[in-house]
């Protein structure tokens, strides 16, 4: 059996703190972009993408997936889904856009009741659940210590997954730079056809838009 | 034979961009706290570090590492290292307070001629070469494109590991969060003994001193 993997979307007004250089309609292609490579490294790893999303909206001809219109808040939402579910699950955030086939199989493979990649700044970007019956989500905050403080709560041993392509997530202006460099499918080709490049600067490195 | 480990260092005036929240005294300790955990976890993969110093420092008593003080560039001290050595060499930066074995380990050990971690924003964090004498160093800039370049030019094979212990590099305020959230050796107990601690925010987490 596939393993199912349930991807939260926002589809409307996303990623606002990407506003500064992406005006509304370009941040919904682009977040729409990064889900449509998301859902690809999913299904590279032989995983089943369910898409959990605020709202509905059109994938391009040819792409299906799965999609389920939350009802309820995220956390709420995802526990419907684990309750009903005694096998694997597992939950990759929308705006993951270095996701590849090795780094999803990392997590897939840990050995471990579940497997978490933590986001910059303490939020969880990718969890596995062995027997999702025993799961309950605990997104928002610092969700990344409330999921392993849950492992460890319920008993169940928890592995961290070391990657930076599930660590990195697209949320503000000198994120677009990890997927400059680092990736190659939706959300890569979109920046560059508005003009996105890589932009030497005295420290780390940024982007331009010309 | 132990794999040898270039670690670049600076101990006078660093870290420069946390001097918001550190004093010039607290910024040399601090960076001196994570390259003593650095050389911590060198040593826990069977490595052999050596620290090249713009200056000379002082380890706390019994914590002896061979150290060496740059005269030149970086890049020229590093292919001085280099061509006089053909078998294997790595290069790490002082500042990975998040390095453990396992991450070393998977740099060590990747196969290619050439193994890079790339660091938050296109610099190079981590570097292995299985012979240093077909190595030149790229740093400044974007370097890890250059890396990857330099390999491809080289005809080495080059592998990108996927490890966030070694993408983040503690640069920023921000930074620090990923210290107290993934250590737990002399960089966390310093930033703890300042008052660091983390505080929740509006969307990622950051920290606070009290």
């Amino acid at each position: 059996m596939r393993v199912p993997v349930v991807i939260p979307f926002k589809p409307k007004n996303p990623k606002t703190r990407l506003s500064c250089v992406l005006n509304d309609e370009e941040r919904e292609i682009f977040a729409l972009a990064m889900l449509r490579d998301v859902v690809g490294a999913i299904r590279s790893a032989g995983c089943d993408p369910l898409i959990l999303s605020t709202a509905s909206f059109t994938l391009p001809e040819g792409e299906e997936v799965r999609v389920e219109i939350l009802d309820q808040g995220l956390n709420e939402a995802i526990d419907i889904f684990c309750i009903a579910n005694t096998g694997p699950l597992a939950i990759i955030m929308a705006d993951l856009a270095l996701a590849d086939r090795s780094s999803i199989l990392a997590l897939m493979t840990s050995g471990s009741d579940m497997a978490i990649v933590p986001g910059r700044g303490g939020g969880t970007n990718a969890v596995y659940i062995r027997s999702a019956d025993k799961f309950r989500a605990q997104y928002y905050g610092t969700s990344y210590l409330k999921h392993v403080r849950f492992a460890s709560d319920a008993g169940l041993t928890c592995s961290v997954i070391d990657s930076f392509r599930l660590y990195c997530d697209v949320d503000e202006q000198d994120d677009l730079v990890e997927v400059l460099l680092h990736t190659s499918g939706n959300a890569k080709k979109y920046l560059q056809s508005l003009g996105f490049r890589i932009e030497s600067r005295k420290s780390r490195i940024g982007v331009s838009r010309n």
